[in-house]
């Protein structure tokens, strides 16, 4: 295997229940029948308007490396699976096709974000990888976004690694954290894997190890006279860590003539600490050394911190963002949509008990319509994968489960939103650099209206379907379930 | 490397500003100082009353594993680092001396359950990886744990493979899940890796793959007649799942001579619809065919469903264990507490502007006191490294923060809870097996007292200090704070 962010064979990244449906398909026939899956997800984290894609990098890069080592083939073995199955995962080679939204894209409940079409038995081995993929960046990329909006222009950093729930979690976390908007990440495999900009700071066991603060403060800035961020709140804030930071800036700064970067305030009430501490620097001649805030901060912190006039010239947010505390699930899921049988689609639906896990049949396209004048995002249309939208005229909307919801829209653009990324197993995507991705999403996420983007109450966006594929679903109901 | 469960070179998994304080210590002639560190942590998870140790074997494996290869030095070349402490890192040997609490122990806030004494540049370096490893485990045992305890001896299996939040999400979490008590995994890699079993199900895209649910059922039984789950909530739980599966064992299974191992419940109010499942599979003469609940279980809905009796025997917990849902993060932190000059142990303390944030200074041994007729155990001690507990005599237990507060016990046995590890950067530690470990869990959880393991408001349980190690962080306080 080639050396990759993945850097390790994820073959068995999946659940015992995905081979044995793969081993039974394979035993019945079925294996090489095609069918259609969408991977979509049904809540926005913290109860927000929209949530961003993001994870389709990792998707790709674990699709074009998935063979089944020796090891795997020997524990099957071991767990009973037959023979002519171990030999088709010997040989496996992939050949579906798949399509996507890009990364940093603004997505919405209940529609297909990647889409894909292939033997059952390859589709279906897929979902563990695509949903973690998925879910994971998305979740914090999403989260992200959040903090950079309460931050209104003032940056974000996310110092999250130390406090990540597992390698991974810091490794992709700051990945999509930087899709998201934030500005660096603290993580240094993050740096040197996906060139997110990597930054520095002091921390306390610094001050700890000399015996005074001064003079860990001047040992520090003699060694980082170009990168000098000093941590203040080791003993005391205001009467011990600000007058020891002017002081050794004077005594070792001022004579190389270097100029601080920042202080760091780590607890307290920071708004407060923020504002003194500002002062304090201003008299002292240092109204260009930031301010830099740490400590469990949110994007509700953040918002409350700027109302109160905290300054701030830098929020460093580690377990709330790497972890998305405040809503830590992202609810992904991969659902089979439709079978082909000879030749012609079959739409599958998924009735469950609870109305909400109903799912939507076919092979489906996704449009987004925008507001041909202002730009601004509309509304986003599903519809059957053959069916055109015609920008000419005016386009009806309507909600699918209160059809009496109607909305006529024109002058509008129809994007299709999902784009092809595997054609026949291969690869056909040309994936942008990282940081394209963060400014393709902060793009679209100025696309959406104000009242989307709110953190109360968000104006829910129209996710609506075609007549036709409404119909569909509407008789696959009726049919389930007995009505006439 | 050799192929371990981590399986990749983890040594960048830290942040820059560790690399920049190692840097920093290694130029100012300090890195050999001999530094002491603990690793503990502040909150138990969902207001619980301890939480659960893991992750250790996952340190041990990195410890073992530590080194910087040419990528790492040449990246750190391009970002300024000097010659002579890349040179270092090239010829990095590990030598601290490192003592836990064995993994599966119940652990409380604030006391260490990892210590470090070593070169300060080393015992620095390790932050990152220590902490990642004992919070998220740490987390995913003690939720696992939660649910066991909910469940009352119903079985509880971890299926959250596909809803963690990333491959280590998955990965290491179904090791902590089994550790706190769950019966398996749903997980191969888990399987195979570290020997959870791993348990299967049947989904709903295999019934979706065939014409009728009955036939999806009949191909299932006849290729799985000694595994046979059937899921039973895909387009009608009552009045379609259940007669199908019941005509499917009847028809298939019963000629086999076999019988049916469960049916599974995803959706709908899973209570009810199980005693509706139970009469009508006793009603067809399968009482012994069992019945397994999934759908975004958690201890609380547990509880629920147990107490307006709910006829299940297996609960299946996906996303809400994995990642530990409903109290996701895990408070670890890892500070400096002493150093040592001219071979003298020199006490440090973090004193913050937040007091829940004030550390507890010195190196330090941690004890465990257990009423010798019961087994139950009375409170954890804090004391100086070389003091000892005198069980011959009554030992007076005092609060820390309301010295009043005091409290003295007899007839007690004095356990130390941290035993060593690494010697030297030797490890001299032999790991138990996974089950092993689960078990010393399960033993140690049933020797705390009921009232420190109920959800709502349980007891608090004792970690105290000794006299001496008292005082000398009650002068550090003063001495720091100018209090006389």
């Amino acid at each position: 295997m080639e050396k990759t962010s993945l850097g390790r064979n994820l073959s068995f990244m999946t659940e015992l229940y995905e081979l044995t449906i793969a081993n039974g398909l394979f035993k019945s026939g079925k294996a090489d029948e095609v069918a259609y899956f969408d991977l979509f997800f049904r809540k926005v984290p913290d109860k927000g308007g929209f949530a961003v894609f993001a994870g389709l990098s990792q998707i790709i890069e674990y699709i074009k490396n998935m063979r089944f080592d020796t090891q795997d083939l020997e524990y099957l073995s071991q767990k009973g699976f037959s023979k002519e199955f171990i030999d088709y995962l010997r040989d496996f080679r992939f050949s579906c096709d798949i399509w996507s939204v890009p990364e940093g894209t603004p997505i919405f409940p209940n529609e297909p974000v990647v889409k894909v079409r292939g033997p059952i038995i390859q589709a279906q081995l897929l979902e563990t990888v695509l949903l973690i993929c998925m879910n994971q960046q998305s979740l914090i990329a999403t989260k992200a976004n959040r903090l950079v909006r309460a931050a209104k222009g003032t940056a974000v950093a996310e110092f999250g690694t130390r406090r990540a729930l597992s390698f991974d979690g810091a490794f992709f976390g700051s990945r999509a954290a930087y899709i998201g908007g934030c500005v660096g990440t603290s993580g240094v495999s993050q740096g040197k894997q996906f060139g997110v900009p990597v930054i520095n700071t002091m921390i306390h066991s610094w001050v700890q190890m000399f015996d005074s603060e001064y003079e860990a403060f001047c040992e520090y800035a003699r060694q980082y006279p170009d990168d000098c961020t000093l941590v203040i709140d080791t003993y005391d804030t205001l009467r011990s860590g600000v007058p020891n930071a002017i002081k050794a800036f004077n005594d070792v700064l001022l004579p190389m003539g270097k100029r601080p970067v920042s202080v760091r305030i780590d607890s307290g009430d920071i708004t407060y600490l923020s504002k003194r501490v500002r002062k304090m620097l201003d008299e002292a001649g240092y109204p260009d050394c930031g301010i830099t805030a740490s400590n469990s901060l949110d994007e509700y912190i953040i918002n409350d911190m700027l109302s109160q006039g905290a300054k701030v010239d830098c929020f460093v947010v580690g377990e709330r963002l790497i972890n998305s505390a405040s809503s830590p699930l992202f609810s992904g899921v991969y659902k089979l949509c439709a079978v082909e049988k000879d030749g012609e689609v079959i739409p599958k639906i998924n009735l469950s008990e609870n109305v909400s896990k109903i799912t939507t049949p076919h092979s489906k396209m996704l449009y987004r319509l925008f507001d041909r004048e202002t730009g601004k995002a509309i509304a986003d249309v599903l519809t059957l994968e053959d069916e055109t939208i015609d920008e000419s005229k005016p386009y009806t909307l309507f909600d699918p489960d209160f059809t009496w919801k109607r909305k006529d829209v024109e002058d509008f653009v129809a994007r299709r939103l999902l784009v092809p990324v595997f054609k026949n197993g291969e690869c056909v995507y040309s994936e942008p650099s990282l940081s394209d991705i963060r400014e393709y999403c902060s793009e679209q996420i100025d696309n959406l209206w104000e009242e989307v983007k709110r953190f109360e109450n968000p104006h829910t966006y129209y996710v609506d379907m075609s007549q036709k594929l409404w119909k569909i679903r509407n008789d696959l109901i009726k049919e389930h379930k007995g009505v006439k």
